[in-house]
């Protein structure tokens, strides 16, 4: 996968437009800029009419863009030119890590209409330090460590945001941590205490339970007390998701998960998360209580394979639930339909939930779980990982430079891929002690030492993997 | 409307058998019961086995006895005979006041599955004193004053149901209020609270909010910090529900109330509690803002008339709303089925709604409102009035004897149904008032001369209706 340089027009067809080198650039005011070269070179130059061309043609950066619908390879690393110019309330953030969703990969293959047709920059989340400010933003200011959370266009070294989507990240939290946190934990906390409505001793059932949504959504339900958490997962991840706060792990793909349901609560559940859809979504639904929620927030059925399915497609139309109100009214049940990419003209309601939910990271009740990090380069892999349901946890980009040695090993990644699964989960055992310890320490401004660390883990372990 | 000798037979194929002859009578202890003559002499009699049978013989009852699916003369007054024996766990109420319900006129039409076949006496709550308890009940005794929520069974002036189906009356509650209370506010609780999920701030449409659910919603929305409410009633019961907590009243007579809302609130609605069905579930649907919830608990749009109406029912089921997931999705939102009358096995559930409720009674921020009280031979005319929807608040049945002279005068009232209007309305501001002086008075057991103040009212307002 080589980077390849994307015309300036490419993505004039998008909403929120990113380049626009005829427009009149906003005045910044990069006070204590920590920021990169070209934009520190650029404060420092006087603001006469004449640099401004010249800075715009140097300012470069690599972004991932879907370049058509299709499979891994349709993701591409571009290099693009020119400084975004900044709208009013908006905000420029130098990016350092991204977080993958499911909804990237149904964009991928066409299937998700929240995102602008390609060639577009997919990417929903991501975290990073302001690095310029726009007009009438008074809440933010340039070297703010930021999380953001928007519609699409954040798999980008450098990502333009309104600053109402954008929120400080708390002391001691990573920017890995911060780029995985948006998404999942909104999304399981709406559901949850929105539609679901969960009170003490309830029970959920959690499908995906070792998914960025599950493992959040189980974190979450721990905040309750005696909260039963049924699990759905592949029996390797059983261990992790029950260290996790699951209650009553299930094999799905050796096991009716229902009936394995039932055996323990045969009256069924108070809550249950789908995010699979078609005939899943009638079997919870008929496993719901009287008063019990089904909280429905995707199509994973739909995804089989790289490319899109048309097959798994059509079945899952088929088997589309559909509900009559009759029945819900003799069941005393409940339907609710979630899905973030939808809400987000919801500025204050999405800001009200990620305040309670960075207080809960504070009070250390939830704590994102990384999966992998991968390079830009490694964007394919990276979505196949999550698409093949290998992840435990958060997949996550990060914007670091890959180092040439790395490339070269790449491919060889794939050829293991059981050995792989091992070491990350060794990795991930790894990581998850160095987050403990990291809880610990009060001040922890520089991030940069510590991804050095792990780079060189990474760099042990594909080594290990070279031996093998 | 004359009482009737009900063969004893006919109560035999009805799930709760109030009347067994045959079986053994079990062991009763009415310590100090203050319940009327029949139940009185038979405590004092010794309770030799050659007294079984006189006493069984010569304790009779009238009961309301739907004899058939119809127009409201198929609701009869019988006379039952024979004390029904209690299975173990029950309780026998001597009843002072049934409330009237939805699912009661539904049921009369054959439009409710959970009363079974006719003949069979309707009515899902009533309240009164408990005259005798069954083996197994510890938590009542001869003499608590009750209300009861069952499937079935409680117009009648004795019965029976399991102990866990009674809640104890609070002090300073009347038996009308006790009898207006259980259906409609578990109904409007679990809705706002459970499925709503109703918070500060929030905004909620409230259809027939001068009806008994409507009314309590209110209430119950006032409990939560700044809830805005939107309720529907005919312009003439505006002035009652504004001044009991509803915002913005709109006449869905004379206006689209979609139009009406949506000029207020643009974005639409929180939660909106839907008793119609058809095609106003739709609009309730597209009311909805986004994490909007959609509570439907009835299809009141089939009752037409005072039979069965096939052009209705058809045409609310041909409008009956479904879903799909996908729109949820997209959208946001949930849609909720409610009815407690399918929720009979949820006794724990039901028992902490209603000790809330209790609670918030007892602390003055609720108070049922009652429409009218009648007469058990009225309880066509009764059910006519709630059809019809000239009610605000309940209609309640109580089982004190109805005097002669108001029995000659009955046909009367149906004559001049606009002044009958009227003068309800300005009874109901006296009661009103009547309500807010009781409220301050702290010890009332007797409510038996407040009753007789009533009907004295009723009697000299008949009399204001003779003069016309």
């Amino acid at each position: 996968m080589s980077g390849e340089d994307a015309p300036a027009q490419q993505q004039n067809d998008v909403d929120q437009k990113q380049e626009k080198p005829a427009e009149e650039p906003k005045a910044e005011t990069p006070k204590a800029d920590p920021a990169p070269a070209a934009a520190a070179e650029a404060a420092a130059a006087p603001p006469a009419a004449a640099d401004k061309a010249p800075e715009e043609e140097t300012f470069t950066y690599r972004a991932l863009v879907l370049t058509g619908y299709g499979g891994y390879d349709k993701v591409k690393l571009q290099v693009k030119k020119g400084k975004p110019a900044l709208k009013a309330g908006e905000v420029l953030v130098r990016v350092k890590a991204c977080g993958l969703n499911f909804a990237d990969l149904m964009a991928r293959q066409g299937l998700y209409d929240r995102l602008p047709s390609p060639p577009v920059s997919p990417g929903m989340e991501c975290s990073g330090v302001v690095e310029a400010v726009g007009e009438e933003v008074t809440d933010r200011k340039v070297g703010d460590k930021v999380m953001v959370l928007n519609r699409f266009g954040l798999w980008q070294e450098v990502a333009v945001a309104p600053a109402s989507h954008t929120f400080l990240i708390p002391e001691g939290m990573s920017f890995e941590e911060a780029a995985a946190l948006p998404v999942n934990y909104i999304t399981a906390y709406m559901m949850l205490f929105d539609f679901g409505n969960l009170r003490p001793n309830q029970s959920v059932l959690i499908h995906a339970a070792a998914g960025g949504v599950g493992i959040a959504a189980t974190q979450l339900c721990k905040t309750v007390k005696d909260v039963t958490v049924f699990g759905t997962a592949s029996a390797s991840k059983h261990e992790t998701i029950s260290e996790g706060g699951v209650t009553h792990a299930i094999d799905y793909r050796t096991k009716d998960y229902v009936e394995e349901v039932r055996k323990i609560s045969p009256k069924g559940m108070d809550i249950i998360l789908d995010p699979l859809g078609g005939s899943d979504t009638h079997k919870a639904y008929n496993l719901l209580k009287p008063m019990g929620k089904l909280i429905t927030y995707g199509a994973a059925n739909m995804l089989a394979g790289q490319k899109k399915n048309l097959l798994a497609v059509a079945k899952n139309w088929y088997h589309q639930f559909s509900i009559h109100t009759l029945s819900l009214i003799q069941g005393n049940k409940s339907v609710c339909g979630f899905h973030l990419g939808y809400l987000d003209g919801e500025t204050e309601l999405i800001t009200q939930t990620m305040n309670t939910i960075l207080d809960l990271y504070k009070q250390g009740k939830i704590k994102p779980r990384i999966d992998s990090t991968w390079h830009l380069e490694q964007v394919g892999d990276a979505m196949r990982k999550m698409q093949e349901r290998n992840n435990i946890g958060k997949v996550i980009l990060t914007t670091e430079p890959m180092p040439e040695e790395e490339k070269k090993e790449e491919p060889k990644k794939e050829d293991k891929k059981e050995d792989k699964k091992k070491e990350d989960k060794k990795k991930e055992d790894k990581k998850k002690d160095d987050g403990k310890k990291e809880e610990k320490k009060d001040d922890k401004k520089k991030e940069e030492p510590k991804k050095e660390e792990k780079k060189e883990e990474e760099k042990k372990e594909d080594a290990k993997k070279e031996e093998k």
